[in-house]
């Protein structure tokens, strides 16, 4: 269970990272909505290993085929199924940790639940089963700016104890994708690529935040009680391998502010409802307010060191653990698409259930 | 939509602030489950405001009335309906804010997704519709303490700029219940009360953190991918009113730690699988490893306080607001009962969750 | 689980037939649907029990209270909630089954179920469960009727062996209510009146068919896979206790037709698509073709009987059970609207779901 | 929407009849469970068209490929994607039918339905949809028999005005396969196959019943409300392309019996609780009793016949069908396995969830 995301624009994805293919079947995208296999490869692309020297050297081409509901670059209204066969399953690469439960990875945890596991690469638990949204995610933001002029935006706004400056307001695209860590601000840059390359060189590994934007957000989306937007984009993205925070708005700052501080005063601009500030994150009552949506997502280290570590067997022995290989020393340029494709995929489900709350 | 949370053990709340009734259907509470009303009124009124001199003044009693799905004390398997009626509704009391949209509540964002609004004291967007959530939620602690030996347990641990200190492995529900702001810090309580007298008097409002546990959670539950318990949580979490922010054991810190300090190493303790730290907060790869789970939450201060504000009437017009009466200048104490319920309804549905995980 | 329905236009019901009270919760209704109390009540005095002499005796007055989701006659967009209080709890009638396993009644296999059973007057099992289902249905009437011009329309069309002859395309509400037996063909009326009758008398009890229609469905309508129209019908129908049987349009008649006889010839009349015959019973692939729905379900004839049976005791002893009191012969007449609710409850899900097809 | 089915054992549906290929996903399915690749072919091979002289002469292989969730032969507690690609997808058959409604196919409806269609061969309407169910269906199949004891079985017991006589208690799988019409009496499968060879000579096509049975089902299966087990195999059946109507046990017929010849007397037979006649089907109040449960299922004469027919273009215009090919005369034999696949996976949702239902 739970590998399903979404109600009306819902997705299921399968996949182990050693099994013969990983996907997703999104079941509740509208009939006639224009996509095409590029565009799906696109987002793919920004995702994908081996994309730069700072991540992980694995060159996986991640090559997506659809399987149905698509025509002619037309979406029919039936389940589109995209699949990603794994081209090198190299099991063997895996073999010194078949016996091992690794640190902070989830061999100890997935053993326990399902009493088997998949070991090789993770199984489930690997970053390959993020495919699958991340392919879901394209179809999502096409169907948010073609039909309702909504766009996500992410970037790396933060690594180890470097935070990057950001006019959250102007960026673009091209300053996100123009640097290999996804940062907009030029100045930290390059300081980011020089911790992440020691951080290589030590066999160690760094985390960092991302901050989430959604623009042109309407008014009205989101459910009152439980699935609140703040609250759908919360589990969406703590979904997301490795992610230890979210906060909407001003967050954990709010609580050392006021009311009369914190509070957003309304005001009229352009026959418009408008806030000044903006500490709401655009959600009001965990409904969007029309304001610039901005969260930020916490992402721990990664688990996979070259250092020696303390460990246990599966057969519950102690261990001195010293993994080996080449490893990805931080995620984060990596899990920007990502995390676009899952706030992409909360923003087109909530804004197709808006269109049933009217009469 | 949007009223129902839990795939198992499932909730649906109902009820607006000045309706004639506020309640929840429980859909999915296993058979003979030993419960009273009395366990489900305690909680109600830790919940209640009027409790103590710093919460909201208004005395509602709450008394709750067990509908179905309760007999001799015992769970039939069936729906549990539980009601408590609105004893006092005096929309007049908020006459003249019928044409008002209050700065950082949610009147304009109803406006806006209902066309409609029920705004006598915030309608389902009241911290009244939470009453049903602490209901049922008195039954999923019972649950799981009765059949899974597993225990909530959450307390304030900041207001404002005071961070209280506390030992989570040892601190007890007394050391929480046994002083008004609900935090077991005995040197931080009485300058914590002192705050929030002085926010009351200023017609101010303050917000903090209050951290959530759960021990005696087996290895094993959650799911792999999108219902990790780390994201249920923060799902259940963020869909409190005025929380801005959840992270899961080292959180946002995590940020700036590398991979070798942060990961959990594992040994034997007493034939038990444990790790040395617990920066994980318990869960790995989105499933508990048997370790203490602990979280926190941002509450931003609450938009209610009574400092003149700009805003704008429903007509559009400018207005400098005033508002006047009494008010909770702090919803921290009541909301740590609403913590230990979310905790225990995300737990309840993974304890059962995982029965049907193995054959 | 299980006591939910719908997707978009979702009912949860709950409630023992001697618990304190019987009802349900309404979430999906959009917002601003006209709706006043006396239309659900009057729907659910089609339903209660003592209205006349053919059937139960019980006078159950059954009247609703709206709890929460309408205010001022106008739905607001939240959860409905709707309750009847069982004002006659008299569980000493049932004294002498509490030991007894009744033929073809859920006694043993509740029992099997739970571990536990509300046994009094068959608790969950009990035909007062079908109360929430008629009082949420009377919401999703309106609905239909409001804002999509479609209206559902049910009638005894068989009692034992007696079949009425009828027209459905000019049949009205008013013939169907002008007898007790709700058949609106005058001639067989009296000969089913007096058949009830000789079974009372004899402690026997009688089965039959119902007849559901749908008017004014456009063509679009239900789902193309598992969710068509025909399959979320025949479940809403075999949820209904006492039901053995569905059928869609021709039904099993269709088996021994060929094709060419069984194809409905389409033909354009007065701008629109149509059909010469209507074998398919308004329902192609599933979805709406916009000719009238038509379906028929069969009712067993109901268990409670005051002949000797014999039985088991719950602790499995054999018994010859002879029951005493007043029965309801024959429970077709007052299961006419509940197949109006439930034919209603399915139109207005699959009403909403068709909104999110089209971009 | 509308390609999910199931809730613990679920699985999702997708592939149009002439995309790349057709597939399902089940999310739910225990972890551990045995099961190969050719149990999973070899109901495959049953569904399959060109097996016999009285199918469809289309020969397809249908060869399923696992693309996640199983390995060595054991479920991994992941979902469990399978996939069969369309080997040939040669639309330039259907040319002709493009710009037609053919009469009683779901042409015009999924037109109106989605604004748009997957013309070729059906697109989603197309049987080929049910490859996805049946190989799901295996696995279902499986983990009945190997976790519960549980089989499911079913036949063709009537076609055109043909009715088999059989037992249902001793009744064999290997009495079913030994003959292409999976009619398990060989005194009237001559004639049945006589009777398809001669529709087919007069493109024309026939219907017919099917009975499902399932064996072994402890009491205490199914839900009691809505997820009654008649009611979710009555879904089941009818969500299967050209049924007409579904009946449990005594179905229709319990119309004109009385109470007490209905009514299934208790008694002890070898410590267990059974009853004399089974008129209930082996479900009372909606859930298993313990006795065989068995159901009958009309199928309507399929559509697509070589006679000359009125129909309508896609510009509304009329015109005189005649269509052209070879066609499958009767679909009945083919349906068995999409029936035994339906009842298991009703059947397998059931078991698990009994199995959160006791503490």
């Amino acid at each position: 269970m739970g590998n399903s995301f979404g109600t009306l624009f819902k997705i299921t994805t399968f996949g182990e990272s050693h099994g013969p293919g990983i996907g997703v079947v999104i079941d509740g995208c509208p009939a006639k909505l224009p996509i095409s296999l590029s565009e799906i490869q696109t987002e793919l692309l920004r995702r994908r290993p081996g994309q730069s020297h700072i991540t992980t050297p694995r060159d996986e081409l991640d090559q997506v085929q659809i399987l149905s509901g698509i025509k002619d670059n037309l979406t029919l209204g039936t389940p589109i199924a995209l699949l990603v066969m794994n081209k090198d399953q190299q099991s063997k690469a895996y073999d010194h940790l078949k016996e091992v439960y690794r640190p902070s990875h989830a061999d100890y945890t997935y053993s326990e639940k399902f009493g088997i596991r998949a070991w090789e690469g993770g199984g489930r638990a690997s970053a390959r089963e993020t495919i699958g949204r991340v392919a879901a995610g394209a179809i999502a933001k096409k169907l948010l700016s073609h039909a309702f002029g909504v766009s996500v935006l992410s970037y790396v706004s933060g690594i180890y104890t470097l935070c990057a400056t950001v006019d959250d307001n102007t960026v673009q695209l091209e300053d996100i994708e123009n640097n290999i860590v996804r940062c907009p601000d030029p100045e930290k840059t390059p300081l980011m690529i020089q911790e992440i390359e020691k951080a290589r060189k030590d066999g160690e590994s760094l985390g960092g935040t991302i901050r989430g934007l959604a623009r042109g957000v309407p008014a009205g989306w989101g459910e009152p009680v439980f699935d609140k937007l703040k609250a759908d984009l919360a589990k969406a993205m703590m979904s997301i391998p490795a992610t230890m925070g979210f906060q909407i708005g001003s967050g954990f700052s709010s609580t050392t502010m006021t009311g009369s501080r914190h509070n957003d005063a309304f005001y009229m601009q352009d026959n418009k409802v408008r806030t000044h500030t903006n500490q709401s994150g655009g959600i009001q009552g965990g409904i969007s307010n029309g304001e610039l949506i901005y969260f930020d997502v916490a992402f721990k280290p990664t688990a996979t060191i070259f250092k020696t570590q303390e460990t246990l067997t599966t057969d519950k022995k102690s261990l001195q653990l010293q993994a080996k290989g080449r490893h990805d020393p931080c995620v984060l340029p990596r899990a920007v698409p990502i995390i676009d494709a899952m706030t992409a995929l909360v923003l087109a489900d909530h804004a197709l259930r808006q269109k049933v709350q009217f009469l």
